[in-house]
């Protein structure tokens, strides 16, 4: 563990004391985001030490020019970027002329709170300047998620020791860079700068995606509550416009800058629109007022919490760590919009740049269906639906035909954005993924019609490249896909893995079914489907020849179906008997050691086995787990909750927990030293799962809905809920009691350990 | 074939007619170098038409920040590259007023010649500048062999149609760049400018690496061959000295400037000297005089054809041919320096930066073995030697031990200079280059006094990295090699790679026999060399036991080993079903498409036949050849020789000789559409071997020399010397006559076609 300064509490993320050495990771730790935008915990005021600045705006990417020592055909030449996005947070400060500035103050009181309960970021402290002058600062600062395009700022200051001259200078800045940019280049072009009286507008647009966004600010200042009704001086600069207030204040007065900060942008607004709407916008939340603004954050929070809260009792840490977690995935994507996925570090920094990876289909697709409305899946369906023309051009640039469809690695817009030939070209498995969350979607949701309108396609263009992939080996007598990186990454351009070979075979085998299913109930749909893709009934037959005859390596000896061919050539030395200074392998070996290791980077057979958990034996689980798992390092931050899932499933609690503790507090404590980067976003819904899916047991295979919960020796009770078919289910347990709540009282189905019971209101067991 | 321009002619390469399109190919093909420096064949006069200028000092590098995409650990933060060096062959001519610049002047003729058996470089042309002014210009050019850091140019200027205003501004320049730069930065920091009397020197040093070098030019100006004693104004500028001639010329007078080049290096010289021995050299050429070090040069290179030539009868182009591969591998190398190797470009582009490559090993050993001085050969397997300690730093940086050495994919100093994991890491087949070069050093020398020298030493080392990186398969009940790419690198992270496989397995073997014979032979030599190397008993006895155990793939089916594991489960489609628009697979198929494919670059199992031919049967070989040949593309410099030596071997003279048109004229017919990047030196040798080995069957299998002569259909005869332990042979074969010839008039024993002779002064079959 790196870090260990976030104070435990149950509903808050709290720091305390001034470290600068601690700025970069808390501006990761404490951002927040309203699902439309999102900012690291950046200061408002000027800050000369070491910091990360970051705003985002969901959806706005540029295609940087890509940087790769060694050309491969079919690489991309562009990797879409998140944008860092013009400021509308800064409010520089100066005390009788001097800069407010942490860095070069005394700092005697500091805390910071991110409230996930309210969903709202608070910073105070009190700092004397080198002047002498000592201030208390009091900041509050949300995005609004009533009115997504907005956020509010409410900034304090009062002297505490002399009558002192304040200068606030509020900005908006659009002269922002990545500090990712491969080439150093900007992404924004300023169009106008736009000052209003108290309220200023910067257009700019990003280049090459000619998105369009309206930056705008609106400024009160109250002096102990009392508005003032200042005279200001107005800086406008080629790219930021600054308004200069100046306030005198006695001792213990309070002067408060209250500042609303806007995005509207060109992907929800027509262009020419985009400064009449953030007027309006203005208006409206200046006569709701900051207050009643806050109030309704409160509000639309307690509902988020409503379906989806997890309670974890006699484990502070597990507590706070829980709920941080289905924060942060709340906070990056709310799921009204079939554009928006969700990136590996959110709004949280610039890294991974391309936005959406199979961890939404594979972890984050679980989580939302479960909390949310099932539109929210369904958008997140609808995102790949609507990229399958561009996975098709990919997989044709790979040589692929006729409609066969290869998702990306990484994208933002439907384009491959990804070039490591061993990643991009062979780590073809998330294709299946797609095709797994549809099917996952429907064993939750049941909505059939799905696949009659977008998911056919899908599985069409899918079940092509399985079948084009593959090759038929003589030698063997059966169909082998051959160099694929499967979900181990520290494994490349393997032959036969088995996950990627279960998939495919399981793909086709389900588009077919799909095929069948939607000729029957949606006739109509079927021939608009068939004719578009120019589907053949022999081309059908085609592919089930394959996925019939498809080839898995498999081992009489241990019993286990080997993660590729040749596995058992490998020296099998268990993690355990690994130096401690040799970890984490990816840090300290070379990667051909790596690669020619034994050790898995992430669950790989374990995956595929997790996955379809109903086709296996509990024995089989158990054999598989207990091959695999001593020689799992766990390098991914996605790998551990499947290990505590197939843990719990065989009555493995100690290590499921070992599993859970790895996965929960990984940002919160730095275990990998990297938070200052970012959050990993969507590694925290495979935490959500360890308890859902892990502890409490909870399954949707063939639409049936079942639980068997056990709990961790170390924590008194947990509960939590998810949202099943517009019904808000609870499930409680502790050491003496299991019990279900449906706390929307339309009477749901369960099994519960194996058993059928009716769920009205309450079952307690 | 993209060029076709060359004319044919058994001793020169000749253009005729100015073609600017032509010019950056032409400025590869008619390079010239004398082993110690090198030059592209870069106009003297200004040319403002597409050029690419390229000046070089062998053993002078630059190590370049890497450029990657994702790097790896155990990635070399620097590349060492070949650097463009101080230009000093300008001479910009004007006439009355007017740059002589062939780009936009009217060339009524234009001739260039690279004359291959006097070593010189010549270039005559008419044109008519826009001014109407016509000149006739001859410039000759040459490296010193005598004299290797001195260069001499004759370039002689004639107004055809006017009496005219001559400038020349003769020059010397250190303001260079790399095209190559990865950030664009200068190589060269200018220490001084020191302009003397007709003589001028400028002191560069490279950053970073300190060679400090003097580059120097001395001028002299003749009317009619008589000389002028001119004034002349003198520019400086900070990295720059050109003198300016004026000369008032008639019609048809010829005037004529001599200009001396010199570069004068901190590896041969002390770096206060560099300009006293400068100023000393251009003394004693000024004293010889241009003509008499030309006469100089073309004894010189008489003496070197003396011992290299091939002559071929009824095929002037393949004559042609192979005297060019001759001439620029002797251009490249001399083999009086041990610090000094075969670059695969030479002196004559950028590319592949750094300068050695298991290239040098495997085809240019042999080379230079057979047609130079047994101490050439003994030169270079001293670079290895010397580089042996850094080879184990190399693999300490992978996590080996205990005296382990990997010699460098690529390298310019003895440090790994290239950064694609499955080459950097996996690419270890060279190691095995490294004893085999010994090894066949000694079949052709008997010299085994330098494997109690120096040899041993890399015996161990090499030993104990293959002892080290294979690993025994409990599932095989053998050592197995996981995770390498082979010499044909269409195939990458593979296991059991039969090259690599079997060569592991020898270089054990061979390094123990040869541990065997050092502690008989030289029981000193044993004791410093076992005691340095810190060698036990029992670590031999771990060898061994990898050794006997060493696992190879075999297709009992198809009765050949296969090239790895896993190889059949592979669609074996032959290279001629092909569609032509496919080809070359490597600019039309991403990059995981090569490698499902069965497709070889290079010959990989075929080249371990190649090497170990005499451990396998005729019939082995056939059915190898029979198999890996057609899936076999070619789409490396380095593969058709070996194919064409052993289709040679097995009776097919057709196809040998395909393959050797494949290799013979890659260069002069820019086969590959890249001449302009420079020349493939290395892959020279490899055309060598295919006529001496291929065609004439020269073997020397345990210190046997042995010859088994065919001759393809399409020549009335050829002939090719080697110098064979101090005696020059020479072996004549037409369809009628096979004769073999010793020039040196010692007694050789010979077998041919199986039958042993003793050669004294000539034999005929």
């Amino acid at each position: 563990m790196n870090l260990n300064y976030i104070v435990p509490n149950e509903w808050s993320i709290i720091e305390e004391g001034f470290n600068a050495s601690h700025v970069t990771a808390s501006e990761s730790i404490f951002s927040i985001g309203n699902g439309a935008m999102g900012q690291r915990a950046n200061f408002e005021e000027k800050y000369s030490g070491k910091t990360f600045q970051g705003s985002y705006i969901a959806g706005i990417y540029y295609p940087d020019k890509t940087r790769v020592g060694w050309w491969k055909n079919g690489y991309p030449e562009y990797f879409a970027k998140v944008l860092n996005a013009p400021n509308w947070i800064g409010i520089d400060v100066k005390i009788n002329g001097e800069d407010l500035d942490l860095k070069t103050s005394q700092v005697s009181y500091f805390k910071r709170e991110l409230n996930m309960k309210e969903g709202w970021l608070q910073r105070s402290f009190i700092a004397k300047l080198q002047n002498g002058i000592e201030v208390k600062v009091n900041s509050l600062r949300f995005l609004s998620l009533r009115y997504n395009e907005i956020g509010a700022i409410k900034y304090t200051v009062t002297p505490l020791n002399a009558e002192v001259d304040i200068e606030f200078n509020p900005y908006i800045d659009a002269g922002i860079k990545n500090e990712d940019a491969n080439y150093d280049e900007l992404f924004w072009e300023v169009l106008s700068v736009n000052p209003e009286v108290r309220q200023a507008f910067i257009v700019s647009k990003t280049l090459k995606t000619n998105f369009h966004v309206a930056t705008g600010m609106k400024i009160q200042i109250d002096k102990n509550t009392v508005p003032l009704d200042l005279a200001y001086f107005q800086n406008e600069e080629p790219k930021k416009i600054t308004y200069q207030y100046k306030v005198s204040a006695k001792q213990n007065d309070a002067i408060t800058i209250v500042k609303f900060g806007s995005y509207v942008q060109s992907m929800n607004h027509e262009i020419d629109k985009l400064i009449s709407h953030s007027q309006y916008l203005f208006d409206e939340v200046s006569n709701i007022g900051y207050n009643q603004l806050l109030e309704y954050q409160k509000e639309d929070w307690a509902k988020i919490w409503e379906t989806s809260d997890i309670v974890i009792e006699g484990d502070v840490k597990a507590q706070q760590a829980i709920r941080f977690n289905i924060f942060q995935l709340n906070q990056t994507y709310s799921g009204d919009d079939a554009r928006l996925n969700i990136g590996p570090k959110g709004f949280t920094g610039e890294k991974y740049g391309g936005s959406t990876y199979w961890d939404t289909e594979a972890y984050c697709i679980p989580f939302y269906m479960s909390t949310k409305d099932k539109s929210v899946a369904k958008n997140l369906l609808k995102y790949r639906y609507n990229h399958l023309g561009k996975a098709i051009e990919n997989a044709e640039k790979l040589g692929f035909k006729n409609g066969a469809a290869l998702y990306p690695m990484v994208t933002m817009n439907g384009e491959e954005c990804h070039n490591e030939w061993e990643i991009t070209f062979e780590e073809i498995h998330r294709n299946g993924a797609m095709i797994y969350a549809i099917y996952n979607y429907l064993n939750y949701t049941n909505d059939f019609k799905y696949v009659a309108d977008y998911g056919l396609e899908v599985m069409i263009g899918v079940a092509r490249f399985w079948h084009q992939r593959a090759n038929f080996s003589v030698e063997k007598n059966k169909y082998v896909i051959l160099g694929v990186t499967g979900p181990n990454e520290y494994e490349n351009n393997i032959n036969n893995n088995f996950y990627t070979n279960y998939l495919a075979k399981w793909c086709i085998k389900y588009a077919v079914k799909n095929l069948k299913k939607v000729q029957k109930k949606y006739p109509e749909d079927y021939k608009r489907i068939v004719d578009k893709a120019c589907l053949t009934d022999s081309e059908v037959v085609a592919w089930m020849q394959v996925a019939e005859l498809m080839y898995f390596p498999y081992s009489q000896k241990h019993n286990v179906y080997l993660q590729q061919d040749g596995f058992l050539d490998k020296d099998y030395i268990t993690v355990d008997k690994l130096p401690k200074e040799d970890r984490p392998i990816n840090q300290k070996w070379s990667w051909d050691r790596i690669l020619r290791s034994c050790y898995i980077k992430q669950a790989d057979v374990l995956q595929g086995i997790y996955m379809f958990e109903n086709k296996f034996t509990t024995d089989e689980i158990a054999s598989h787990f207990n091959f695999y798992e001593p020689i799992t390092v766990h390098e991914s931050s996605l790998s551990p909750c499947v290990h505590s899932i197939l843990a719990a499933k065989i009555d493995k609690m100690d290590k499921a927990y070992e599993m859970y503790l790895r996965t929960s507090r990984l940002d919160l404590d730095d275990y990998n030293n990297e938070v200052h980067e970012g959050l990993h976003i969507t590694s925290m819904a495979g935490t959500w799962l360890t308890i859902v899916q892990g502890f409490g047991g909870m399954r949707t295979f063939k639409n049936k809905l079942s639980f068997s919960p056990q709990i961790p020796k170390e924590w008194i009770s947990y509960s939590f809920k998810i949202n099943y078919n517009e019904t808000v289910l609870k499930v409680y347990k502790s050491h003496s009691e299991t019990k279900f709540y449906n706390e929307t009282g339309k009477a749901v189905t369960i099994e519960i350990n194996g058993k059928s019971h009716e769920l009205v209101t309450e079952l307690s067991l």
